[in-house]
């Protein structure tokens, strides 16, 4: 495996051109949050605008609308329950998270099914939480759009079938090739599996493991990959490499950091990053 | 064109008297937020709030109470689906700002008419976003006030009918002329039509090429406009050089800026420039 | 009139007792915040519990409830049209803030009919904005209890039927005597009205003249009152004093100083002068 | 008494292990918060975040949802109404905190009641404010659990019979037998009653003496006890240390310190208590 460097994130997080507008970096939209997990789809939803995506759209359970605009205002909603208006929303941005505090029930199953119906091949799809078990526990079949899926190692289990304590570089490589999309593994040293190299990332301590960090990756997935979309998997690596670097950074004075504050360091996490490229 | 300076906005910024209270900066109305994007209009609010306006109402839909106030208690709202309260507080402010996340369905069209049927021919009308398009797609006549347009490229060629790659300074002005009243055309190099001069803005950078970041100016205009009233020009274009001023300093050290925080910003910026006018 | 000093101030804001909890302290009951200015309320709520009030109880429309428990868990909420519980909590508090936000409306007026006749003699009662122009405009009979009155000079001109120009200390002290109440005259320089001295405050400058500025004030005054109760009118000049102290302190870098502002920093405020008495 | 040490503090507080994730740290609920005392719950389960609990869920009004989510969006809500779905919910816990602001009408008593019926012998309960109440006015007999209590004074003589003025250590120490679980006496200088030892803690001062503060403890120890729930005692003597110790920190510029400040502190405690441990 290739452990991810500061060098190939710098790379990545370019230096933004003068004349470009909100629309040169991308559309995302957010699907998840019912009326339980709100928070992981306002967490996804905070990473995506942070990470300096242009517009955020958030298709989430209508009880979840004023807690996002009362910590989000730059985030606009629509209610996922309404089909009409997801499907609309999807033919719209160039990547969709989905998963986030959807929940397992029959109306997650629905809006799931919608959105795999609906996303095009040249569209992002990343793939966390609840929607992994759904496609695991329902067996769905895989659209044709750009995946990313982004399971914890019990996720893995279920998706891929690979029992945690076997879960080699090897058979994770298999089920890949498999899935056809990146699969970031998040563990101790999470693993990052593409087409060609796997990734290894060697940032991230115990003061991240706490409810709410793999929502904010999702966001920050988003958000890279519609800005850096030219090398998609060198948007996700340095995504996964900011979030970890940013913990990090906080665990130095804080025995455990939260999701949201990771968020809030983003902006200075990236230009510290774009700005040390020209050395690289 | 005039390149926009330091200097102008220093002499527009005015320290403000010992003998005044909240009455003498005057009264915004701040009117959009539909259920999809309330968290337009809680930006143009905040940012009206911020930059110093006495008092600050916002009419928007009842979904987005909850939120704004969460996020800025010092300001009032009303339903803007509630026609008699809406024309009650239409009477009562020096300027109004319509647009933000108004949308373009019939209810937004209702609102948008209802605003221009009854505005007078004293008060201060900024004209943002979707009631932009709502006029072009409408062909709406405009009402007799001092108007302000504020679109990026594309609402221009919508309003104006000059596609993007012509919009010169000559065909802009003619346009202008015609709408009689103010255009900020908001672009790298944002424009400022007026019925003297020109003015263009070299500030602003790519750090601020995200969602809310137009709305946010409106809300500054307006709290501009009625706290520099004697010059409407020089409060506009000194509105606008203050928004890009403070992105650009905090673009030194975020690879994004949000729009919430260019807000938070407002008070300093705006002592800075008001202390600097005795030297300038 | 007696000019008020930090010194009065430092003498006032007693050190507390090691051996106290937070009954020690008093407890507050706000009431206002129709479903139009929730924001006022909150502010007055918020300004109670920053200003080291034991327990604060905020009686307000239900629509108002999400917004305030956002800003501020630390209170805690009841209907203020539900008659009963109102009732039932007046009996409960050492001292009452009618009128932040409260309207004008038949229910507002009910609801300080309710609160009149209800409020006990040893009680102190902060009466506010809408509050004042009610009694004036419905020619209310003033209950029996400890009264506070912080009208500015409009409000002040439709209770006591002293046009703004000629509201002299020696007309407003003969109104002052009838209200038999301490009025706290909000304008450049304001001035408060007691049974004995009259006092006049030299701080506070125009950063301060924007909306919510008297509802936070109304906050701070039940506050003090509570905690420094053998004194009242010390506590409110007091309030009143450290109120516009912060006020001054931000406004050296704000143009404007926003309500919620200032109520961050009335806790390091108060230590302040706590620790600056013991060389008073 | 054993006056606790900042030794046992540091002792207690492990430096969390590498190869950890968010299941390693515990499973919390709380329970409470009414639609008059939502506050109370926020600050519980926001405590409870801050410490380092890797899943929190809270139960509680749905009318608390919006607030705790625009405050907290890294817990997860319910309905604590909802019968099935607690039961559910509570069979997935380390520990459960019930009291915060759950007040005692005839719902809260219901839910009081299905948590002592479900709750299993294992896990870890800390009954709190109206639940002491409850317990005391309708003599509910206790579960089989791992049980805690955070009485103040007047709660403790509610529950314990002894008045006041009488409660002496020995006496405490009794009932505390009786209840079978440990006893967190809240007053000037708080005492920890355990099978064994008795503690006392000599931080704390009335800066703290404010609404919210006993909520906030009980997150706090709820989280300490999921994580170094080896030695349930040291925990939750740990837990209460750093309670205080945060708010002398704080109140060494504060005249009053509030629950929601203490909390923000917490990660940077740990970390300080965590780091001189290898002193220790």
């Amino acid at each position: 495996m290739q452990i991810i460097t500061e060098k190939l994130v710098s790379k990545t997080i370019k230096k933004r051109a003068s004349n470009t507008h909100k629309g040169s970096f991308g559309r995302v939209l957010t699907v998840g949050g019912n009326a339980q997990f709100g928070g992981a789809i306002i967490l996804s939803s905070s990473a995506a605008v942070y990470s300096g995506c242009g517009l955020v759209t958030t298709a989430t359970d209508p009880t979840n609308f004023a807690s996002l605009h009362a910590r989000l205002p730059e985030a606009m909603v629509i209610d996922f329950n309404a089909g009409q208006e997801l499907t609309e929303m999807l033919a719209k941005v160039d990547a969709v998270v989905i998963g986030p505090g959807l929940g397992e029930d029959a109306k997650a199953l629905q809006t799931l099914t919608l959105v795999f119906k609906t996303i095009r091949a040249e569209q992002i799809l990343i793939i966390d939480g609840s929607a992994i078990d759904l496609i695991a526990s329902h067996h769905l079949a895989l659209p044709n759009a750009k995946l990313i899926f982004t399971p914890h190692e019990m996720e893995w289990q279920r998706l891929s079938g690979i029992p945690i304590g076997q879960q080699s570089e090897a058979k994770n490589k298999v089920v890949q090739q498999e899935l056809n999309g990146i699969v970031v593994l998040k563990k101790h040293h999470t693993e990052i599996y593409t087409d060609e190299k796997t990734f290894q990332l060697h940032l991230g301590g115990p003061e991240m493991a706490t409810g709410g960090m793999g929502d904010t990756l999702t966001g920050m997935i988003a958000a890279f990959s519609t800005q850096f979309s030219s090398e998609l998997v060198a948007a996700v690596v340095s995504a996964t490499y900011v979030h970890s670097f940013i913990a990090d950074q906080l665990g130095k004075t804080q025995y455990v950091t939260l999701p949201h504050q990771i968020i809030e360091h983003i902006p200075q996490a990236m230009a510290h990053f774009a700005a040390s490229k020209t050395n690289a």
